[in-house]
């Protein structure tokens, strides 16, 4: 290879952006456009190996890779993840003309999970359960050196999505129903990501995903259409994103599903006016992997799949994600012809390169083997594991039979009792081998101190011997029963690795356990045996049977690598469930979309006759503690407070019980009066405390004025003059807000 | 009383504009604001009696009354309701200081029912299962009449909603789930109601209602919000509404709810800038009942409910329908104190003055006792409702076992069997007392040849001798089962009326029969003796066992009067059932919305994956024969077609079964490739054809180019060029439209 007449751009002292111009300035049209399109290794629709993306790279100058960390890749453990990262980097840097370095991306969003070996945390909806921000922003920087040291750079994470349709397969990877707490995990999450920044040896880059509205889609059908006003696009969906927007998110990813007619990948309006002109965002903006495809092929807003290239890039995408060599060529084709500006291309690959100098991948691309070993699943990262998955646990019931003293005869059964793929949940390895961590029978084998016995009774959906777990079940002091679903992406499939057909349950259209499941809790209820329901689920599930008739009900969510751990402690009483919702638990399908912050709304039949608009089986916040708190006062300022100030709401907090546990005090408000109607109450603030038995204290939740405000339009964010209700627990009280006050 | 000055408005020889003037000269602020302000007699939250309507219009001017023709009014017959308008317009006329007569108005939805005796057509879903827009306008021109003859001059009808929630308590109320279809039928109505216009003393003002989207509230909740985009808007619910508008509604009615965070009664933007200003709308707005109340007791958005008055008026309400003495005193002081403009006020009251002079009221405000008795419910009225009635009957599966022959031993079960009060439906009286028809029963046994046994086993929720009805069915050849739904209102209540307790079936989250009813379904099925299901109800259910177990479903809705003899005929034979269903029936609770005109979308999950976006237990649009029809050809013009043009659909189309029978040719259409997401298939046009055993026809239906357009904001309606696919049946072919052509 030749090298180009000036190579200044590799020099390290010189200042970024004119390495960025000096190598823009040698590049052909085709180089460019390289940069731009990324492809992969493994299984996505159409398979490739590393040998296709050498190609790729040595002769259409592509510039981003995904070969491993991600669902369908062939690399699925630390040895070939490296590599593979290994030889692209040798490729693109020493058998190409330029020698530029790739950019690699994986999906790690809980954990760089799909490498077996990696630290694995609850899934997003498990740890949104915490209410903990700093212990996200640890997990987070915990996967970004995780991910780093296998050779990628970027990270497809984190999801702003507000979870408002339990029936969409993927609120699992939503920090829940909230804006306010997604807004918190979303901005923790890049913060742990991105760590001191773009050069942050440790970081990697984040990515808010998916722009700007994609989880409430009709029906909750994956991708399918939102349709939503600029009202509650604002109010309910952009707010997490703006929160990893201003914690300096590096990526944007659009979302899949059309917004109002308009396909996210396709829209000048969502990518350039709202994201760019509006928000402020100067980073790149990756496709979701066939995101441009579709712009032709389902959304038919594209005549082919070459004008849904043109399409994109006019409406100012940066990178196809997983475009392949066809669309580096039909970009190259579309710039030739004028149809996209070279002023466009060259905004885009300015942006890739400015990131790859700042990676400092220039200097160094490769990564060390045994450095990679060393790090993924460290002890140290494991702990932080634990940490998550034991503050997600979620109380839904107990009528007193937890804890368990730990010197009972148990009986665990249940298709997520032995099964750690199911524990990971999706966007995890789908073997077992190689992941660190226990599954829930090992882990409370490990700490029992009388007998345990096992039967797994049912998969997923069908019965294995319900009659050898009932028998098993009736000899135990207690049985608990993991329920609930399995690992899963996207609409609970790819059926291969689901080990679920298509339409079977896990399905969009149910949140009932299906009937195996629900046979083996009623019979093994009908034995006397007192039961604890542990549910590892990635979806707030109807269990209202088992609210009506077991004992104990545990929300695991996907607790992750070290979620057995987590759910043998909490039962054993070592651990304060100290998990609270992040999501309503319906108790009807035909009750959705069910959510605590609904809007007023009248009721012509009168209040006596009209069922109440919000009455879910759990509600969110919904958590319970083996001890006992008592809010004693909640004092709120006497003196209005200015729009610019902060609202303290000082809480009087006793621990009544006789454990040590920890209350997260949560505060809801309502505005009395307003130019639109606004929820009937809303999280505004929480905070997490720790009590010791007869503890009490005076907490203040400190809650900027701000966050009792909305998105009017056209006016943009106001806090409107008057009155807030505020409630905390049972305790309602008011405070006024106006222009004058400090 | 003395007269005013100048009265020159009394002489009937002036053009209306001078007598408007010349009233409005005279009148003071306190008169203007009563002709903007409703009262009631009846039971409305507070009671009044028409004692009270007196009071008000002799010391407070109101000038709008509804004495009788909705749920809760003292007057339900012809006797009653004449008296009080008689009174009631002598007050006004005589004891007032300027006589001017009072505007009277009811709910006559279908048929003016809420007056025993009168005719009463099928609830509007049911009306629009004829798909049969020249029979519909006949039945409203009856009801028109057999409004205006007890004295009523208003009514609160058509619903323009697009029924797209099967849990909204009041979709029956609508005329389905497609935009076209319900455009079609709501200006049909509105042709009927008015007739040759507001001055056709056989004619009533016609009200477009509820302006511009209520229908699919949140969770089905009535009453609850709609988020709605500007496409969404446009595309799907503001189309009945300007079709209304072009058939020259006099009236629109705003909806209870909010959008986007804007109750319709309170919003500038809907009601001046969208109804007036860009639809051009320039009759008179009527609030719903309660609406403006609700703006501070509800939404919220007004600080009382002297500022909620302020509120609507400013946004451009002109008639409070029931805000009594209260809201007419908060006019006169908003207007006094200058909240209110006196031009504001003046333009309302021109409108409500120049429509009492148009109709005739200061030459005449009386009707005769006589004259209605011989208008309601006249013979040649029922046969018009008997033909609505029998056009509707939508026969959902046929094994083959209808039609009856007639000789057969008949047992006839089930709540809605013989009860004539569930067949009319809400919106209607809620005894049998006066009310002419049939129920099923007495209809069946009226034609019947063999003999007839009733049981009915069940009430809509509880048991009632099942056993009584097994034993007698299983002596029988056939058992009829006529189950469902009974009489509601909004949310199936009242429950005094509707003999539910609120949250009992009918709810709106569930769509399953209950319990009981499924158990009476299920014995009798058991028994052997072949089943035909009946479905009286206001809403379609998901009767997926019956869908599968028993011989025969007919869907009949609520029929009204003549229902039940259109029942019988139908399972006879002597009418050919040829409804089509103008709503889906979905087949579970888990796949809401659904509806046939979906949009387009990705399913990254991949095609086969991924369960269908559309897959009711039964379609929109289906309904058997009892003969069969076969399309042999579908012609599309073989040349573009201009923006402007018309498409003929031309279907050989043959009736090749051995009965007379009427098919209804549907054509539905998909853009090829668009600027925005568009339906995978919508209905754009139809037509009904009734053929005679081997006959066959060549039948052209004509769809205007611009049905295969649609809105794209900020652009407006827009007919895009290129390649449409059209279905009809099986058929799929494809035309093109392009600018230049003719």
């Amino acid at each position: 290879m030749t090298q180009p007449p000036d190579d200044s751009y590799r020099q390290p002292d010189r200042p970024t952006e004119e390495r960025v111009e000096n190598l823009l300035d040698s590049m052909t049209t085709a180089e460019k456009a390289g940069q731009l399109v990324g492809t992969w290794a493994g299984k996505l629709g159409l398979e490739q190996d590393v040998g296709d993306i050498k190609r790729a790279i040595r002769d259409h100058h592509l510039g981003l890779a995904a070969p491993f960390g991600w669902a369908g890749a062939h690399a699925q453990d630390i040895d070939d993840a490296v590599a593979a990262a290994t030889e692209l980097q040798r490729i693109a840097t020493e058998e190409t003309r330029l020698g530029i370095p790739l950019l690699l991306n994986a999906d790690a969003v809980h954990g760089n999970a799909y490498v077996a070996g990696a630290t694995v945390f609850p899934n997003n909806l498990g740890t949104a359960a915490t209410w903990n921000p700093e212990l996200v922003e640890d997990a987070a920087a915990i996967t970004a050196v995780e991910t780093r040291r296998v050779g990628a750079h970027q990270n497809y994470s984190p999801t702003c999505d507000v979870g408002r349709d339990p029936r969409w397969g993927r609120i699992f990877e939503t920090f829940g129903e909230s804006p306010r707490l997604c807004a918190a995990m979303a901005e923790a999450k890049v913060r742990g990501y991105q760590g001191d920044g773009i050069g942050d040896p440790d970081g990697v880059v984040a990515t808010a995903k998916h722009f700007p509205a994609y989880s409430e889609p009709d029906r909750g059908e994956d991708a399918s259409p939102v349709d939503v006003s600029e009202y509650k696009l604002r109010n309910v969906f952009l707010g997490p994103f703006e929160s990893a927007l201003d914690a300096g998110v590096a990526s944007v990813m659009p979302s899949y599903n059309s917004i109002n007619g308009e396909p996210t990948h396709g829209s000048s309006r969502l990518l350039r006016e709202l994201l760019r002109d509006e928000l402020g965002f100067e980073g790149h903006v990756v496709s979701d992997w066939n995101g441009v495809r579709h712009l032709h092929d389902d959304h038919r807003t594209a005549s082919n799949r070459r004008d849904g290239v043109r399409q994109s890039r006019v409406a100012g995408l940066d990178v196809e994600s997983v475009g392949h060599v066809e669309a580096a060529e039909h970009l190259v084709s579309l710039v030739e012809e004028g149809a996209v500006g070279e002023a466009t291309l060259d905004e885009s690959v300015r942006r890739i390169l400015r990131l790859k100098f700042e990676l400092g991948l220039f200097e160094d691309p490769y990564v060390e083997l045994d450095t990679a070993h060393e790090t993924l699943g460290h002890e140290d990262h494991r702990r932080v594991a634990r940490d998550v998955s034991r503050q997600s646990m979620t109380l839904l019931k107990n009528d007193g039979l937890l804890p368990l003293t730990g010197e009972e005869d148990v009986f665990v059964g249940g298709p997520n009792a032995d099964d750690l793929v199911h524990q990971l949940g999706g966007w995890s390895v789908q073997s077992p081998d190689g992941v660190p961590g226990k599954t829930i029978r090992e882990a409370l084998e490990s700490r029992l101190g009388g007998s345990l016995t096992y039967e797994k009774g049912t998969t997923l959906n069908e019965e294995r011997d319900i009659d050898a777990a009932v028998e098993k079940a009736a000899a135990a002091d207690v049985a608990v029963l993991a329920v609930g679903e399995g690992w899963y992406l996207h609409e609970f499939g790819p059926s291969a690795q689901a080990g679920v057909d298509t339409g079977e349950w896990p399905t969009r259209s149910e949140l009932h356990l299906p009937d195996a499941q629900r046979e083996l809790v009623q019979r093994v209820q009908a034995t006397g045996v007192p039961v604890v329901g542990v549910l590892v689920t990635g979806r707030p599930l109807i269990v209202d049977w088992m609210a009506e008739h077991v004992s104990a009900i545990l929300m695991a969510y996907y607790p992750g690598s070290e979620g057995g751990v987590a759910v043998a402690e909490t039962l054993f009483g070592e651990n304060d469930p100290s998990g609270r919702l992040p999501v309503s638990i319906p108790q009807s399908m035909g009750d959705l979309p069910q959510h605590h912050d609904y809007l007023a709304h009248p009721r012509p039949i009168g209040e006596d006759e009209h069922p109440a608009s919000y009455d879910p089986l759990y509600p969110f916040g919904h958590g319970l503690s083996y001890t006992a708190f008592e809010y004693e006062t909640v004092t709120l300022p006497a003196d209005p407070v200015g729009t610019e100030g902060t609202v303290g709401v000082t809480v009087s907090l006793s621990n009544v019980g006789n454990r040590t546990g920890t209350e997260t005090i949560q505060v809801y408000a309502r505005q009395q009066t307003s130019a639109r109607v606004r929820p009937e109450r809303t999280l505004v603030g929480f905070e997490r405390v720790e009590l010791d038995p007869g503890e009490s204290v005076e907490q203040t939740v400190s809650v900027p004025a701000s966050a009792f405000g909305y998105y009017r339009p056209p006016d943009g964010h106001v806090v409107e003059p008057g009155e807030y209700r505020v409630f905390v627990e049972e305790h309602e009280s008011s405070v006024r807000i106006d222009n004058q006050s400090a």
